[in-house]
C-alpha cells in the first residue's frame, strides 16, 4: 500500500451550469485570447492599451493580462532563467483560459521568448480562440526605445537573462498576425487586431 | 558589482488606460470576490453554482473558480504540504483579484484550511470587496456525504493530508456569512449571499 497525498487527479472535475457559451452571450460577443509577444520595448503593452480602448468603446468585456505586472504577483516567486519563463508563460495561459472561460476577451502581453511555451499555450487555449500577435519590433529599435532602461542595464552587465541580449527570443512561425511598429502606427495595428477579430 | 536576473521589482508598473470602474461601470454592477471557505463535502461547490445561476439571472457578470479545479490547470504543480496549501490560496486569491479587476464577481470555493492563508487574501483582495463565507458544515456530516470518497481513502490510510482528518481546518474568526447546510438550504444560503451582496 502506497500512502499518498490526495491526489487532484483522482477527483472528478467540478463541473458547472453557467459555461463560457452563457457568458458570451449575456457579453454579446466571442471570448478570445490575444497574445502579443515580442521584445522588451517592441511595443506590446502600447498596443494592447489602445486595443482594450477600442474594445471597451465598442462595449466589448475585455482584460489586459500584462507580463510585467503578472511578476509583480501571481508569478512573483518566479525568476528569468529558461524553466521560470517557461512556468510564467504556463501559469499566464492558465489564468488566459480561465478568463476566456469567464466569457473575456483577454489581451496577454508577455514576450513568451520560447516557442514550444507560446505552441503550449495555444494548444491549452485552443486555436480557434487564440491569436498570436507577433510584435516584429527589431532589437535595435527596442534598444534605442528601452523605456524601462533594461538594455541598458543589461549590456552593462547589471543584469542577466535579457531576452535579445544574453538570452534568446525565438522567432513565431506561424502566427496570425506580424505588426512591425516602425512602420505600423499604434491605429493601425489596433485596426488590424480588430480585422481579424470581426473575421 | 553584483550580476542579477531581470528584477521585476525594478521595472515600474505597466498602468492602463481602463480600470476596474470602467469595467464595472459597463457591467452595471459591483466586482466583488465571494470566498467559499470550509471543509470537503460541506457545500461550496454546490451553493457557488446556485448562486452563480442566480446571478446570471440578474445579468450580473461571474466566474467561479473552484479549488479542486485550480489543482487541475494552474496549480497542478502544487501538492498538499501546508506550503503548498498556502501557495494554492496565494495563486487563486491573485487570479480572483485580476479577475475583480476585470469587473467580475468571483466565486472562489477552495477549503484555505489556514486562517493566515484566507487573512492574506482579504488583505491582497481589500476588505470592501471581499465576502468570507464560512460552509460550516461539520466534519461528521461531510465525512457522510464523502461526495469524492475522500474521507473513505484517508480514513483506510490511502490518503494524507486530508483537511479534518490528518490537516488541521482553522475556523474562521469573523466571516461575513457563516452557512451551516445541515439548517441552511441551497436556496436560503444563495438568498443570504445574494443579501449580503445587496446591502
Amino acid at each position: 500500500m502506497t500512502l499518498k497525498t490526495t491526489d487532484p487527479a483522482q477527483t472528478p472535475e467540478q463541473v458547472f451550469t453557467i459555461t463560457q457559451s452563457e457568458r458570451e452571450s449575456m457579453k454579446g460577443h466571442a471570448a478570445k485570447v490575444i497574445w502579443l509577444t515580442g521584445l522588451s520595448g517592441s511595443g506590446k503593452s502600447t498596443i494592447a492599451n489602445a486595443l482594450e480602448l477600442a474594445l471597451h468603446q465598442q462595449h466589448k468585456h475585455t482584460y489586459i493580462l500584462d507580463g510585467d505586472n503578472v511578476r509583480r504577483n501571481l508569478n512573483k516567486d518566479l525568476g528569468f532563467h529558461p524553466e521560470s519563463r517557461s512556468e510564467n508563460v504556463r501559469r499566464i495561459a492558465e489564468v488566459a483560459l480561465m478568463m476566456k472561460d469567464a466569457g473575456l476577451i483577454v489581451i496577454v502581453t508577455c514576450i513568451a521568448p520560447f516557442a514550444k511555451d507560446r505552441d503550449a499555450a495555444r494548444a491549452l487555449i485552443g486555436d480557434a480562440g487564440f491569436i498570436e500577435v507577433y510584435v516584429s519590433t527589431p532589437l535595435a529599435v527596442c534598444e534605442q526605445r528601452d523605456p524601462k532602461g533594461l538594455y541598458k542595464k543589461s549590456r552593462a552587465g547589471l543584469m542577466k537573462n535579457m531576452t535579445g541580449i544574453d538570452s534568446p527570443y525565438e522567432i513565431p512561425g506561424q502566427p496570425e498576425l506580424v505588426l512591425d511598429t516602425r512602420v505600423c502606427s499604434v491605429v493601425e495595428s489596433v485596426g488590424r487586431i480588430l480585422g481579424w477579430l470581426e473575421q
